[in-house]
């Protein structure tokens, strides 16, 4: 957790004169540059040895870098339009790896309609890192943001949770042997494929209150948008949404429930919604799920509740997550 | 020069669909996101060990990267309004160091009048890098851009030549004894911190025509406004502004010609203007020198002559610039 601290320490300060950069704790700035529209900016980063190993398809660690920010322009519920990128380029780096990570670009610019912009490629000392800056536009004043959600209205996620959390502990060989060839592509293409909501995202403007993207876990960014709306949830947990594979693994031991609680790297959008606007909702959805999971309530702080009424929140409803 | 090469090959096919990109081979890339103002967007990254060894004041370091930045936004006529900051940093690398960094952007933020408004903050296992996003705005279709010299017009630099250049020389112990201790702090002032041109890129706005900022010595980076203007230029070298250190260290040894000529890192900016602009364009340039330097001519490619129109174009006209 050291980054937080750095940030809260040396730059959120640098950011407190502009009220868009919302102290640098939201998905993505905002900015007014005139005319219809405002102006999402968002920036991720990544390092090798740290957010990646270095064997992984390099295709699939650009779609990565890419869709992560295209989950957090999704959360404000912007259209992408641009963005630029940085690479950091070490001296024995294969051409080859920067084609595949090129085309996996590529790709995912078709995918998602979106174009390079611009950026920097330099050499370093270290390993391979990359930084992406991506931009998109959303009706002047009409951002999804944290702060607007409301006590009596709904939550909802998109997706299903869970599911990237198991495909990295899949990984890292910490699933054991319950899980069918199947169901293990399907988890780790969830860890290392994730989905942004961005068309979802573009529909829920205008219906929508809180909403961000999951990516520390759905506990810990409940509790960011009840923090910032200065609310509180309840959330049962039997309403989750879960994929056939994470259902299974939870279905053989109960402590995996830890993965769509608290683990993080999901890109599913949370958000939360009048109860009036659950008729619109359910039916802009299209290919996506969205699944009501609890109640925005006065006070402060996430409940999860099983059904029972048990109270099962994590007790450290935290994660870090690695992208 | 691979960076370019990998540019060119990878990267610049995934811009090819937007002509605000310009190919990726200009100084930022412009957006029009609706209303009466165009945002203009750079992205620069350095990284330890290859832009700067590490023992260099921090904050130093910082402002360099903003400047770089800043310098992009000024060649397009762009004010600058907010940047995002990816770090990436190593384990043991000192709170200390971090503070100082941050120090310096908070000082260059009150000079610019820029605001940090996001990014990312993230572990490697290389050394300390960093990556900046500088926004900005211009009228629309007002962008000072590369491609719009014209034959007949005269060109101009801001402030003085090839100080930057000297000023590595000298950290590098390649100048000799032959600087004064005030022109030596001079000079390495001028190297480690750029003064970008960004009052004066503005006012340029609506007089200037081709227009970009040099980081790659003069007369690459005339070349490239030739290119994009499909002109050429022929530029006098006794009239380049020399600093009254680059003077001396020049009449002690011409072949220190390079320096203004080729050497990067200078962040002046290198415009056109037809002959009636000239009046206004002498009397706008407030604190900052403005010089004709050459006049655009029918044709392509660079030519220096010197007092005796003797041709004296830098061989080798590029420089790679670190920055």
């Amino acid at each position: 957790m050291r980054e937080f601290d750095l940030i809260a320490r040396y730059f959120a300060p640098l950011a407190a004169g502009y009220d868009g950069a919302f102290g640098l704790m939201d998905d993505a700035a905002l900015f007014n540059v005139g005319g219809d529209d405002a102006l999402v900016v968002t920036k991720d980063a990544i390092s090798q040895g740290v957010h990646f190993m270095g064997h992984e398809d390099a295709g699939l660690i650009a779609k990565k870098l890419l869709r992560v920010n295209l989950s957090d322009l999704a959360a404000m519920g912007a259209r992408p339009a641009f963005y630029l990128l940085a690479i950091l380029l070490p001296e024995g780096m294969q051409d080859a790896w920067v084609a595949a990570f090129a085309k996996g670009l590529h790709e995912d610019q078709l995918l998602f309609d979106i174009t390079l912009a611009g950026g920097d490629t330099i050499a370093t000392k270290g390993p391979f890192s990359a930084s992406l800056t991506a931009m998109g536009t959303v009706p002047m004043g009409e951002a999804l943001l944290r702060r607007d959600a409301q006590a009596g209205d709904r939550i909802y996620v998109s997706g299903t949770l869970g599911d990237s959390a198991l495909g990295l502990a899949l990984l890292q060989e910490r699933l054991g042997g319950v899980v069918s060839i199947a169901d293990s592509l399907w988890l780790k293409e969830r860890y290392f494929l994730p989905q942004p909501r961005v068309v979802l995202g573009q529909k829920l403007v205008g219906l929508a209150r809180g909403c961000m993207d999951i990516s520390d876990g759905l506990v810990q960014d409940m509790g960011k948008i009840c923090a910032a709306s200065e609310v509180g949830a309840v959330i049962k947990r039997e309403f989750l949404p879960l994929s056939q594979a994470g259902r299974k693994v939870i279905a053989a031991d109960a402590s995996w429930w830890k993965a769509p609680l608290a683990g993080g790297d999901d890109y599913e959008l949370l958000f939360t919604a009048p109860q009036a606007a659950h008729e619109a909702i359910m039916a802009l959805a299209g290919g996506v799920a969205v699944t009501v999971i609890g109640e925005i309530v006065a006070g402060s702080g996430v409940r999860v509740l099983d059904e029972g009424g048990v109270d099962v929140t994590p007790a450290q409803g935290g994660y870090s997550h690695v992208l």
